[in-house]
């Protein structure tokens, strides 16, 4: 037969049993706590006529995509959770309860050039809340508890969200009369992590044309050390600022309440998210030892969610964990618990002899006690039966030979200590529940600090 | 701005909240009975080469394959969870203990005629245990152990899994002195189920050219009554039909050991599973109630998984739920408890009004002790409030007024029996904790019987 070399493609993540297993937990925890915040979810496919899925249109996104034509149908791979999200809710408008919570935890698929880090099908794992017509401002505060909640369950520690207010940086430029260069500006100031003051000030002054002083001004404004004295000596200057202030201390003001730790959060004036879409508070998420990654959850508040499926207002806050990236991140920082592997199972039932019968019995036991339990089947020698509980990490072996048969036992070994004792299989399995609770490490992360 | 109407590709499944958390649930149900008998869980990417995804080439399947170019990458989107496997096993052989017991969960995709209840996006639930070089035949008998148990934990108890060996039906093929039209003759009899006895017979007879006295007794074995007696007095006839009947029978003979109920799987002589691939034991798997929908889980023994990628013999055996499908027939027969659909919070904050710091640390209180909590954040009517809370069918209440605030406690409504108690938010959690246990439906179906 002819042989074909087997292998991956490049930016598509495909984990060992071991690292898999750590990424289930972290996304077993992102659902668990979406779930604590009553989120639903929903599952969109992955594939959607081209027209669709590109309603909106435009951007660097387009280019990415993964589009193609089967039969006569244009079809495109979702790119994200939130247009998907949009037709959803455009669609079932009429079946669903409003505001509408729903998380949606899944692969979307873009074309990016292939870097270390990157990838092209990558998991993502939103939250969004969707008003009919109208939404609180509240919940744009409680999106921030959701962030902390999520990534303190994940084991982290050493993090912090960066709040802003797209209102509040309107008013600003309307305040310093930018008038139609705002757009640019934004974007301009959006990139003032990446590249630093002085290549934005450039950009500014060159670029959009601003008066070299009046950049300096915005430029000692956004980046202040204290945002908020800084705004404080913003104030009465100007209606539109004024409201923009107030909508972001409203916002933040609720913080304390819903839980958030003050150091976990802070006023960046920088943050813009793009130029279309967000209307009102705007998040992004930092590591603390990792500043150069970017932010790993990202979004806001937008007054229009669906309007290229619908003529309904639906105004939402949500924002996106990139989790492939975030567990590349954790993975390649040693910041994985080697404890938090799971074993594929609790305990490996060993038969020594002709006793596969009874071993089979203790299996159906165990199972039905909770115990994930496996049947070491193949005629192998003792060390080979053992050398494979070892190399899978399991802590029980549950060995059964003729003699235990007779007596209707097994001998229980702790495969970590070493211990050994003879008991019913029912004993056995009460043993092993006992003993994993103890070794119980639902931490992911060992913290540098 | 120009609206496209929203839609959801035909052949591509996308459920309301209520349905999705009734399909969340099937998923639980068969992650965590895969996990108790053992097996890992790998996640392949949905895109390959094409050129490794199809490296077995050919059949019906290459026809419905998604497959396109980007950039210049020749990609396909999986169609089956066993091509991934087979690619996973080649290329990790090194990292990996055998015997390898994996699960995968996922979607796979298939360009298939649109038809009702059939999908072109769907979910597989797929466990096999591959071995190094050799794998025992007990590992087949714990198969239906598997299939039995995932079936029942659905909550369905009007199943049954049909066996067949192919070793056998070899034996039984070289017995009759069939020679090369056996492969024609295997492909006759598997359509018994679907077409019937007469017309396997005449396609026997006029298309693969049997004598019509051969072929009668060939139907009068593969549709006997009793399979079992009709084996008996096969014996000693030929030594390679002994010897697949010593195989099934080594197999079915441990089926009581591994707990499988004697009315939960039959022999079917005419199951074939196909010319290629399987090697031993092959199963299907009928509601016995819905038997034109055929298998829901079908499998068996394979002797090569991979010998398009390696020339490492590794034999397995494995089965695969056709999940969407499967879903599908439950809710379409009315087979699913209504019961069972999980709100998306166990508890409605609703703040009365401006009281909203304490509904968010009632919310916190609540989310810490486990409680799936959600704060209704709107400025609406009362009445709408609790219509919010009816429509999703959360079973409680937490009712906060100025009152309440001001004396540190919150009042809690039962939604379902309307009583209503005061204390404190930490006695609220409790309370909650307290009644949802009471109230817990783990069961899918009722069943028709």
């Amino acid at each position: 037969m002819e042989r074909i070399k087997p292998r991956t493609l490049s930016g598509f993540m495909e984990l060992l049993p071991e690292p898999q297993s750590q990424m289930d937990a972290v996304l077993d925890v992102l659902k668990s706590t979406y779930a604590l915040f009553g989120f639903t979810n929903i599952d969109t496919p992955v594939l959607e006529a081209s027209e669709v899925l590109l309603a909106k249109g435009g951007g660097e996104t387009e280019k990415q995509i993964y589009r193609f034509e089967k039969g006569d149908t244009d079809l495109a791979m979702r790119f994200d959770l939130t247009v998907p999200l949009a037709k959803y809710v455009a669609m079932n408008y009429g079946s669903l309860a409003f505001p509408f919570r729903r998380c949606q935890i899944g692969k979307v698929w873009r074309g990016e050039r292939a870097q270390r880090g990157r990838f092209r099908e990558f998991y993502q794992a939103d939250v969004d809340i969707i008003g009919d017509g109208s939404l609180d401002a509240s919940n744009e505060a409680e999106v921030v508890a959701i962030i902390c909640e999520t990534f303190r369950r994940l084991g982290l520690t050493r993090f912090q969200v960066r709040m802003n207010n797209r209102r509040l940086l309107n008013g600003l430029f309307q305040w310093l009369g930018l008038g139609e260069k705002s757009g640019s500006v934004l974007t301009a100031i959006d990139k003032l992590d990446k590249i630093g003051r002085e290549k934005v000030e450039a950009i500014l002054t060159d670029e959009v044309g601003m008066d070299a002083e009046k950049a300096k001004q915005l430029m000692d404004i956004v980046s202040a050390e204290n945002p908020d004295a800084m705004l404080d000596t913003l104030l009465g200057k100007c209606e539109a600022l004024d409201l923009g202030i107030q909508e972001l201390r409203k916002v933040t003001s609720l913080l304390p309440a819903f839980g958030v730790p003050d150091d976990k959060w802070r006023l960046d004036l920088t943050i813009a998210r793009g130029l279309d879409y967000y209307t009102g508070t705007v998040y992004e998420t930092t590591l603390l030892d990792y500043p150069e990654v970017g932010s790993v959850c990202s979004g806001g508040r937008y007054d229009d969610l669906a309007g290229y499926y619908t003529d309904r207002k639906l105004p939402g806050v949500g924002v996106s964990i990139g989790v492939s990236r975030l567990f590349f991140i954790l993975q390649d920082q040693g910041l994985l618990r080697s404890e938090a592997v799971k074993a594929p199972c609790d305990a490996l039932i060993v038969p020594m002899g002709d006793v596969l019968p009874a071993a089979a019995k203790a299996a159906t036991v165990l199972r039905n006690a909770g115990i994930r339990a496996q049947i070491y089947m193949e005629q192998k020698k003792v060390k080979a039966k053992f050398a494979y509980a070892d190399k899978l990490h399991i802590p029980y072996a549950v060995i059964i030979g003729e003699d235990e048969m007779a007596a209707g036992t097994v001998s229980l070994k702790n495969l970590l200590d070493g211990t050994q004792e003879t008991l019913t299989a029912e004993a056995a399995a009460e043993a092993i529940r006992g003993g994993l609770k103890k070794t119980d490490t639902p931490v992911q992360e060992k913290e540098r600090t």
